[in-house]
Order: C-alpha cells, then structure tokens, then sequence
C-alpha cells in the first residue's frame, strides 16, 4: 500500500500546477484505498510474487483508484456535495470547474496506467468497468425522485456506481498472477458481492450513522432525492401518511428541517435498515463463498474479515 | 465518413435510453467532424486499404469523435454554455449532471474501442492526448481573466485543448497502415500544425464573425473572461484607456451590453484579428510542409485544401 500511495501521487504530477494540487487535497482527506488493496490482495492471494521487476499489482491498483477517485469528483460535482470523508470536498474548495477537468484528468490518468501495463486483458476489464460505472450514475440521476423504482432498478444503480469497480479491482489482480480464468472469476464474483453489500451498508448508514463516525452528513442521500433501499423499503412498508410523507420529501424534494428526524423514525419503524443490512449480509456471504476455491491462508482469512466488517459497520 | 457515422451511432448505444438520447441531440447537431475525418484520411493517406475485416480507420475515427465529444460535454458545463452549433447545448436541454455523467460514459466508450482495436501504440497515442486535453483545459481556466498571461502560455492552452487531438487523431491513421516511424511523424506534425491554426481562427472568428455562419454568439470568449490571442494582441497594441477597458471586461469580468461593440472596435483598431490570423498562417504553412514527404495525390490536395479553407474561413 505504500508503494501504491506513492505510485498515486507520483502519477498526480503535472505541469499545470492546480491537477496536484487539487490530488494533494483528495490524498490528504484519506479514505479507505479500498479498490486498490483489494487490487494488491487478489494478486498476493493469487501467489503474484512482488519483485523489483515485478510491480503491476502496484501500477494497477493506483490506476484502480485514479478511476475511483475521477468519479468522486464528478459525483460531488453532481451531487452539489459540501463534504467528501469528513473534510471540504474538492468542488467546495476549488469550484466545480476544477472538479470536473481534473477528473476527466484522472481519467485519462488511468488510462495511461493501463497503457503502461500492457495487457488487453486489464484494458478491456478496466475500460469496460468505466463504462458501466457511468451508466449507473446516469441510471442514478434518471430514478432520482421516483419512489416507484424497483428495487432490481436500485440494485443496476449500485451494481454500476459500486460493485463494478470492486470487481474490476480484484479481476485485474488474478490476471497479473496469471492465475486460470475459474481463479480470475471468483475474484470478479467476490468483488461484485463485496461491493453490493458494501454499497447496501453506505446507503444504510446515511439514515443510520453518527455524523463523526461516518465523516458525512446523515441525511445527505435523502436531501439529494437519491432512491435507495432504506427509503424504498419504508415506502413500502409504510402507512398511508407515511407514504404521503415520502412523496413529499423524496418525490418532490420539498423538505424542512423536521423532516429528517420524522424520516429516521420511519425508517426506524418500519425495520428498514433491518431489511436494507439483511440483503447487505446475502451478497456479504456470497462475497465469502467465492473465495471457497482458493485455500485457506491469513491473506484468504483478512479478507474474509474485511467482507464481515463491511456489513458489521452499520450493526 | 459514412461508416464512421454509423459505428459513432452503433456504440452510442446503452441499456440506459438517456446516454442514446444525450447522443442523438449531439449528433443531430452534426459538427463538422474534422478530426475522424484526418483519421480515415491520414489512414488513406498512408495506404491503408479498406476492407470487410480493414475497419481499423472506421473504428479508430469513432473512438477520437467520442473523446472530442466528451470534452465539448464537459467544456459547455464549465463555460455554462447554452448554444453549441447553432443549437441549444446539451446542458442547456438534458442539464448539467446529464452532461456530466454521459461525458464520462463516452470517453469511457472511446477506450473500450481503443481496446477492440488492441493496438497498444494507438492506446498510448491516445491516452497520453487525453490526458494532454484535460491539462490544456486546466491551464484555461487557471489563466482565464488573466491579462498578462504571455502568448506562450495561450499557446499551451490551445495546444491541449485542441491541437493534441488533432495529432492523434492524423497519428493513429499512420499507425494502422503500419508505416515507418516517419510518417507517423510527420502526420503527427500535420495534426498538431493544423490544429493550432484552426483554433487560432477559432478565436479569431469568436470577435469577428457573423453569429449565423459561425453558429455561434460573437463575444462568447469575452463573456466567458477566456483568454486568447484577439484580447491579448489588442492588450498589448492598446492605449492606456484601451487597458482599462480590458481589465474591466476580462480581468475583472465586469460587463454592460455597450462593452461588445466596444471591444470589437478595439480589436479592428489594433489590427488583433489580424495578428491572430497572421500567425494561424505560419501554423498552416507548417501543416503544408509537414505532408512533403508524401508524394503527390487528390487526398493530399484535398488535406492542403482543408488546412487553407480553415485559415480562409477567417478572411
């Protein structure tokens, strides 16, 4: 992970001074490194053997998080966002503009990541986990509002905005090992799993969690009008006036200050976290299951580990 | 251009019907499609011969209209746009998460055709130009409103944002006719050449031409605080009272409806288009002595041609 820290901000330069120093800002405000540590586990667990000569993983994984990170920009961007893990977020600081360019930066960033790779393999892993990473968030804007998708509608969104990446990020790992195709899919079954439960537990949190904890705003979902499990399963559980709540705040938007706690009982009420962390927990156990085939090894056991503590989180 | 045409149309194609929507109301916009158009010809040029399974040039040529168009998306959010040819722009019409998140999906597009192609010279020509165009359109708006910005750095600005394109675009057509490095370079040297010519004229006509044929408003750089060789050389060329003037309306960006013709006064007494169009020339000559080592033929008439009619277009 160091060398991939520092593979990201060496690949951050530029002659035009505000790219690194907006990357300096999104570095400095941390996160997780998720998608580029599930990049180094897949190879590791795949016995890639980490040399002077040997340091794809670490190219990859920054790669996978220059790709995470365009997006982050763009969605705060759409999103109108103030806050990104606790701190001024980007578009906040350095104005939309910059948010926008520097992410189409970052893109092509990757791309040349993957360039330098060389193998048409991660490119056709990586470019088309891109593309459906941005058909999720435009199916996202496009169910905005509406309390009348599907649930199976929700789960494309997150499947797109989420879980395509996690996949892409542990598949590229088991194509630098050069592991056999069964190998490289139950690291792309693992990683979809992985990131559905995860996404379910984030969207379960934003009606959930203590503000510090979470290093955002609880209610931003809602006050974007943004459909997620939580608030189409209170939909459907709730009363008429409940409903007639619902479409109020999230259908038209039109909201005050006493909605949100009025939001959280219901929520509350009807069991819908409950309902949200009980499909979190299925794709956590499937995420699980899809390492059946590799054998057992501490590497194999932390990753076990990091799935539980995904969906732990929001208990 | 036909094919192109098509497969530009095939691969805007997506399970979520807004991405073809946002696409059908670019392309209906139609655009001259200048840059795929030096691929197929720069492909031609080289001695590609077309055929059933010789699609190369058509492939390629979509992948570079799909990074062009990206950028305009994002472009016309930054610089809140409302017209783009002549009609309402994308984020005028769809709004600007739209814009937004389907300038991604293309770009993300343009790289999985980049991988079908399965060239890795083409993928590094081409990812190395995306990332050369975001760094462009950073600088833009870090100099923008900035009136001693040297003409060296407008000359980068210009160089990112448009003229990077147009050498990869003439590039990736020597490259799929597998010829000598030379000519690669020589088209690369072509692409560049013209594009910073016709950017120059772009600028140029943005203080100087008639709204219908331009299908754009005259003054939109002014408005915008955008800095370019017109304001520049009529900066410089001005009196005191001319520099006031300037750093009210760009510097400051401080504008009345009496400050257009004014401005365009300025730039006639100057002789600022002039200037501009003078040095779009040299850029033109050298786009002409880049193809001299191609021997004669109608398709390189017809390539010196099309660098002339981008000067003339000015005149």
């Amino acid at each position: 992970m160091l060398a991939c820290n520092r593979a990201i901000i060496a690949r951050m330069e530029s002659p035009v001074p505000l790219i690194p120093q907006l990357g300096a800002h999104l570095v400095a405000a941390g996160g997780k490194r998720l998608r580029p540590l599930l990049t180094l586990a897949s190879a590791r667990l795949c016995g890639y053997q980490p040399g002077p000569d040997h340091q794809r993983h670490v190219g990859l994984a920054a790669c996978v998080e220059f790709i995470h990170t365009a997006t982050l920009l763009h969605d705060d961007v759409v999103d109108e966002s103030t806050l990104r893990r606790g701190l001024a977020s980007a578009n906040a600081v350095f104005g939309n503009k910059a948010s926008v360019l520097v992410g189409d930066f970052l893109f092509a960033r990757s791309f040349q990541l993957m360039t330098a790779d060389g193998s048409l393999k991660v490119m056709a892993i990586l470019s088309d986990a891109s593309a459906t990473i941005a058909e999720g968030e435009v199916l996202q804007m496009v169910v905005q509002n509406d309390l009348t998708t599907p649930v199976e509608r929700y789960l494309e969104v997150i499947h797109g905005k989420t879980a395509a990446l996690f996949a892409a990020a542990c598949r590229v790992g088991a194509v630098v090992a050069e592991r056999p195709e069964a190998e490289e899919e139950a690291l792309e079954r693992f990683g979809t799993n992985l990131g559905m439960a995860f996404q379910l537990v984030d969207d379960a949190l934003d009606y959930a969690a203590d503000q510090q904890v979470l290093g955002k705003t609880v209610g931003d979902d809602m006050r974007e009008g943004k459909i997620t499990l939580p608030v189409l399963a209170a939909y459907e559980a709730g009363s008429p006036e409940d409903r007639i709540f619902w479409e109020r705040v999230i259908g038209e938007g039109e909201q005050t200050e006493d909605d949100l706690p009025h939001a959280l009982n219901l929520i509350a009420k009807t069991g819908a976290i409950n309902t949200t962390i009980a499909r979190a927990q299925v794709y956590a156990d499937a995420a699980v299951e899809a390492l059946s085939i590799f054998p057992d090894s501490e590497l194999r056991r932390l990753l076990i580990e990091t799935v539980q503590f995904t969906v732990n989180r929001a208990r």
